[in-house]
């Protein structure tokens, strides 16, 4: 009998040339389907939800894929992940850790796919913003040493949320046939210690869409922008109008809604964030 | 005229094989000459304190070179770590990070020498011990998901406090004619979150010192080993009677001593420690 398993993963995105499985290049996609083939004994392809770029992390990467296999679910993490921890990284075998982990792994009905029935995704991303560079955190962070406001950045966060045409973050190399008109439930921009920390859910996003609002806040928090000025750079749909795009390195893919309870959750918090201005 | 600088330098060992040039391999050393010498116009080689493995990290490695330079010295530290920001890493210009850097420069006497002129050191080793493995963390910390139990590691290290021959905790490799007496002035084991947390200070390590001593308290945090047992370990000065050899991913050097106030604030430390038994 057909079965159908969903994966979530988590990934460090600094030894991966992105999700997407490509020739002679380690990417997640590659790897997963390797570990993965090797432990259901038959060659696995994955149908991933979101495509991440070279650098990017995930925490809550899904992907589905189906087949008919006599092993029970449980198992399917365990093995995968002894496989992984020999990957990328690690240190011999007491405390061996790799770059890539399954979190979770559940059984679908056959009809499930991991992409076409997502309802949205929530990404975060994460700006080092104290008064000295942390070399450690090269890969994990965008580190800007001036001070930024994030009371001004969450002020032209609130342009962002809702539904607009959102031509204007759209990097070039996106679909271009495909609209550009997405739903932002939530934008919140939160100071948590010496980092500054977007969180953004929404129904669907643009190519480095993600990257370029975070790039376009951190202008406004240099007051380079001011926040106010967020709605004609929406209305303009011009690429040109809107700020650099922020490196791979801060961004995290956190979670994929599957579930109308996370999209009502994520409405939640963005108009509790709206109310407090 | 002749002119002696002492550099303060962290570098995420990830990257390195190790501290000491080597033809062919990326080092910390052999990177680092290369950009002194680029900036300061000639060949330069460096002294440094301490030859750390592939792996091992330092937030306070010591290096000094000499020679005659017109630079003033406040311009030497901005022109290396500029420089240094594009190497092992790093994405654009804005926010540029490299996995090395100078912290201080220090101008000092000719007769200074970093290697021969330090006290002690101070080392500290990170263990995480939450339920789950951190893949971020992979490089960083040594992840053990059963739980140590810190108090038997402390009470093991008071064993180690103290001046004793060392031989035990030596890996093959070392100087095998110098001698294995080394005096450790502290020794705490502390549990921060998740974490447990190991720093030392000491006059002097031998080869993997710190590393066995950690895999053997890990050992007693496990409960394989009775704090007790220490006593008899080190007595045999026989290296298969300690535990094994952690993993360099943990190791951190945190700093050098040049005064005798640094050695007498870890005595105190070291005496505090034992102290609260």
């Amino acid at each position: 009998m057909e079965r159908n398993f969903l994966l979530t993963i988590e990934y460090d995105g600094s030894g991966y040339s992105g999700w997407q499985r490509q020739p002679d290049v380690r990417t997640a996609q590659g790897e997963l389907e390797a570990v993965l083939s090797h432990v259901m004994g038959k060659s696995i392809q994955v149908n991933g939800t979101s495509r991440t770029d070279a650098g990017v992390h995930a925490l809550g990467q899904q992907a589905s894929f189906h087949g008919e296999f006599g092993i029970p679910t449980d198992r399917i993490q365990t093995a995968v992940n002894n496989l992984l921890a020999g990957k990328g990284g690690g240190y011999g075998k007491l405390g061996r850790v790799g770059d890539m982990r399954i979190v979770k792994v559940e059984e679908k009905p056959a009809e499930f796919h991991a992409r076409f029935d997502s309802l949205g995704k929530r990404y975060r991303y994460i700006i080092g913003n104290g008064p000295d560079v942390d070399i450690f955190r090269r890969n994990y962070a965008y580190q800007i040493t001036e001070p930024l406001d994030e009371a001004a950045m969450q002020e032209a966060a609130l342009h962002i949320m809702g539904t607009h045409d959102f031509a204007c973050f759209q990097a070039a190399g996106g679909n271009e046939r495909e609209t550009t008109v997405r739903t932002i439930y939530s934008l919140t921009v939160k100071r948590q210690g010496s980092d500054v920390v977007l969180e953004v859910t929404g129904d669907g996003f643009l190519y480095n869409m993600v990257r370029i609002i975070t790039g376009t806040l951190v202008e406004v928090g240099l007051g380079k922008r001011k926040p106010e000025e967020l709605a004609a750079v929406i209305e303009s749909c011009d690429r040109r109008n809107a700020g650099h795009t922020a490196p791979a390195e801060g961004l995290y893919l956190v979670e994929v809604f599957y579930d109308e309870m996370q999209v009502q959750a994520a409405r939640e918090e963005g108009r509790a964030c709206a109310d407090r201005r």
